[in-house]
């Protein structure tokens, strides 16, 4: 029988999905559970909701507080952390290139090290040529890599991660999904990860 | 040397200060500290924010997992649930009968009773025979505490309390202060007694 499995939908732009990224595999592994990685885009389900901008920045008290806060809490992690210029990134092309590689065993340190570079290196994770660093620091042909990213299949699978968000309610990032049940925030990880293994 | 404080700033309209009213009593007593108890109005600093309703009505699929989470979360914590057929409810009346009596030992009874009232008995809480209600079920005599609530000097009280919230920098509630530091959401209750603690 296979393990358990707990879906996880990310967002490359999302500051509470760089906390989760940086503590689910670990987790996963302690609590013998599998992980769905799950990338998709916020963008859209944001301007489902009348939001053209991060809300973090349509609502700036709550936007200073969030930064605190993952201040706070990357120390809590032992994450590193330092404020981006930036912010929201773009993070089709960084999505893009994991979705193209969820079979591969370095897509994880992939995806962490985007996190880090975005949230404590402060660079674009929107500039190809940040993202060629990252896949070259892991070994990996980043020519390769991104432009078989760039298919227009790929772009497909990438377009309906987020379609399936949106028919899941899914209105922020990081999501868990467990047995259709829809778990916000990386402050809710324990109680979806709690939820699945009392249904496995 | 009197114990360390934490401040407790919550809304009676509030779904998530009624998970925060419900434990934090406790928790305060295992750990040790003290809590100040800050009622306030969120209405205005909504309105600050541009919003005219709770985000949870404004933002329907947010409110719909708003929901389910909190049915989970008030199971976890052992606390009643029923989904009310009013929200957000007008807490007025209830903060000011609360600001007015914070050195009276039922006062806390008076607070989660109202938290109750209105999450999980289908019962409206702007309603005056409703504060009628709780107040006589704590021996208490309604009409003198409510029109001494009613005074000017004490709804003024009220207006300095949400305007000390504001600069402040909150924005929710339930919110924390330790030692002018912000803490949002019954989440972060852990948070904020363990920063407390560490700085006493």
């Amino acid at each position: 029988m296979s393990k358990p499995t707990l879906s996880f939908w990310f967002e490359f732009a999302s500051t509470y999905s760089y906390l989760t990224a940086g503590r689910i595999k670990s987790l996963a592994e302690k609590e013998g559970i599998l992980i769905e990685w799950k990338p998709f885009l916020l963008g859209p389900i944001f301007k489902d909701q009348g939001m053209s901008d991060s809300p973090f920045n349509l609502f700036p008290t709550k936007g200073k507080y969030m930064w605190k806060d993952l201040e706070r809490r990357t120390e809590k992690y032992g994450l590193p952390f330092s404020k981006p210029d930036t912010f929201p990134q773009n993070g089709l092309k960084a999505a893009r290139i994991t979705i193209a590689n969820l079979d591969k065993p370095w897509v994880h340190h992939f995806i962490l090290e985007t996190y880090k570079v975005e949230f404590s290196q402060k660079q674009d994770i929107s500039n190809v040529s940040v993202l060629s660093q990252i896949l070259k620091s892991l070994g990996q042909n980043p020519e390769n890599i991104i432009s078989t990213s760039e298919s227009d299949e790929n772009k497909n699978k990438l377009r309906e991660n987020t379609e399936q968000a949106r028919k899941l309610g899914i209105f922020g990032a990081p999501s868990f999904i467990v047995n259709g049940e829809l778990f916000w925030g990386d402050d809710r990880l324990e109680d979806a990860i709690e939820f699945l293994k009392s249904r496995s």
